[in-house]
């Protein structure tokens, strides 16, 4: 049976993948008495008095929502709310199974910019953190921004953000291995979609100076006077400051790194071969990336990663997000902050030590028990450490609970 | 240690009542190829070009939303999402308990009717049904009415008709045990809020032609010239024809049943004492009824019934919806229709054998494992026979199926 079909079976047997679970025995009257009426009205008047106790007697603190309209799914762009469900509860489960975080999907059957962000806000009391998915680009940006601006729970576009870190964090192994730094560094983001510019802000609040992004245009300067948009303009005031113009192929000259998430085969051997020494390669098209690992590496390669699991060197958001939302929730962190991403990618980067880094292992395993929990804890410290954090832990103990709840082991 | 602390820390201690739970295995590479990326996307395209599926490959077809704002909860008043929550989590751990149903809860910030529909709406995807709770009136008529019209899951708002079928059920083996029968019967309906109006609604479809209901300022009637609203003007117009003006200890004179709703001590024993023989009360007011049993009891009353675990005869909802949601489910129903409450109505009332049948046991206890399996397959039934199953099963299926996911046994 080919994986399609044991997946369609795998998803009819169980009718989805996500149930819910009482966390208190409902058996006998006793039970109910306390768990719904009478007893229930005494948290419910505890959180009337003071609010901020809700985290406390409720799943407010240990759930995430799972939010998208199902407008850009991975490889299969916009197919709506109920086709993207099974998506969001895949999420769902990723969450619990790596870092115990219970999570609820919310596929919601609007496109509009304002009822997105009106419906999260309207559902905010359940939650203690957003987890945006799957929703196509602008709009993402914008919803993402404001929800940040007006809400007081981490909101986290995943698509954008967990993309980012986790590549970072394949390329601070990747210079490791080949000897690059990053003041010398010149790199090259193809694509210019949401990921690429969570990518291309992450690599610039890391400190890489020399960068350029492509879209299909071609380079993206600033000023430039064709498909610019906000987040191009963003991107343009601190990256191409020689303003090149051209083609990827024309721009790919002399990188040292290339990043892709854009589409199939637009990178050529041939433009390898016009980097610099040991060039260093990110194809993270799905499912079929910017150039096969084997023609990379025919044409001088030194590292490559790709988004597929049948490769070395996976770029899978799964290393970053339940981590990040499990340090987040642990300290009521009210945001996830550059300070708390970059904490994310440093962790998942120094999982590997020097001695066991090489080509083909510079990210973590998605199935590596220690990820989750060495992320969560650094997510946890720098929250504290930034301001953002509402309650003092230890994070060795976040790093402690991670590995508890987790069922990765 | 007293309920209310013992309540308090069973909420803390575990934060919260509910979690997710994956019901596919997440251990290796295989697994997470079939439940993530790649395997999910066969799902959703399989839902994409038969929407229909969504009920057989996600968790939709076994999901309900528990909605509230908050504005109405039981014994506490508005008291707003945050604080519901408590309460809209143990409903959802009932749900499970008693009839496998998962269910969310969704309490939202949002006092205005459109808002509230708006969200339910744009929400619709990822649930097989709604249960509004702790609603205040009159927007919770709207609200569901509205919500009925415009979607094609079922809407059921428990404090209306939970409420509702589970007095009806008692009322009839009440009536019963006293050897009254449904045509020469007078019942009086005091309090015309939520409960009130959709239990003289459902005592009207179930054939009692002799009715009454009071508010505050007296007996309802059609064209009183205050303090009427549209859910009165409709009760109006198939009760007190003729037109009795008055305050509830008038209008009770030769009464057969009282049914409040109401507030604590507006019954007395010397009205008791004015209605007609073997007098049926079902005192409902929580958590003090409008008349202590002790008291009805010396006034000369049958049959008492109140909302309290401690007295006999407790009219409690999870009699309800548990099963009456498990049924609609199952056959995929697109709304829950007169028919099927009547016929969740005479599942509960028939689940007490006449032999058995006492003033002290006119309602099954919320414990007895045959309530949910019986109200399901009624409920299933009825909707077959009225045409909103989408789904064609067996009910017994349904029976068998509802006695297997419970985990009251």
């Amino acid at each position: 049976m080919n994986l399609k079909m044991e997946a369609l079976q795998l998803h009819e047997k169980h009718q989805g993948k996500l149930e819910i679970h009482s966390k208190v025995p409902v058996k006998d009257a006793k039970d109910l008495s306390l768990a719904y009426s009478p007893g229930v009205a005494e948290p419910c008047r505890v959180i009337f008095n003071r609010p901020e106790t809700v985290y406390d007697f409720t799943m407010k603190g240990n759930t995430v929502a799972v939010v998208s309209n199902g407008t850009a799914v991975l490889g299969l762009g916009n197919i709506g709310p109920e086709a993207a469900l099974p998506v969001m509860e895949g999420k769902a489960i990723l969450f619990k199974s790596f870092a115990g975080v219970d999570s609820i999907p919310l596929c919601l059957n609007t496109t509009n910019v304002d009822k997105v962000i009106e419906t999260v806000k309207i559902l905010a009391a359940n939650f203690g953190g957003i987890n945006l998915e799957d929703i196509a680009a602008p709009q993402c940006f914008e919803i993402e921004e404001r929800l940040k601006a007006e809400m007081d729970i981490p909101v986290f576009h995943d698509d954008q953000h967990g993309t980012a870190i986790v590549t970072l964090a394949g390329l601070i192994n990747a210079l490791k291995l080949t000897g690059k730094n990053k003041q010398d560094l010149k790199v090259v983001v193809n694509g210019a979609g949401a990921a690429g510019i969570a990518i291309i802000k992450l690599m610039h609040h890391y400190g890489i100076k020399n960068m350029i992004m492509c879209d299909t245009k071609g380079a993206i300067y600033e000023g430039r006077p064709y498909r610019m948009n906000p987040q191009k303009d963003e991107v343009a005031k601190f990256t191409n400051r020689e303003r090149k113009t051209g083609s990827l192929s024309e721009v790919i000259k002399g990188a040292d790194v290339f990043i892709g998430v854009s589409v199939k085969g637009v990178l050529t051997k041939e433009m390898i071969q016009t980097m610099n020494r040991n060039p260093i390669i990110f194809a993270m098209a799905n499912p079929d990336p910017e150039i096969m690992p084997e023609e990379a590496i025919e044409a001088g390669a030194a590292v490559i990663g790709t988004g597929r699991s049948d490769y070395p060197n996976q770029v899978n958001n799964v290393l970053a997000f339940p981590g990040i939302f499990r340090g987040a929730l642990d300290v009521r962190a009210t945001q996830i902050n550059e300070d708390m991403k970059l904490a994310a990618v440093y962790a998942i980067a120094g999982l590997i030590q020097d001695h066991e880094l090489s080509k083909d292992y510079i990210l973590p395993k998605p199935f590596d028990p220690n990820v989750a929990p060495a992320v969560a804890e650094a997510v946890a410290k720098a929250a504290i450490e930034t301001g953002v954090a509402q309650k003092e832990v230890d994070p060795r103990e976040v790093y402690e609970k991670t590995r508890q709840l987790a069922t990765i082991k």
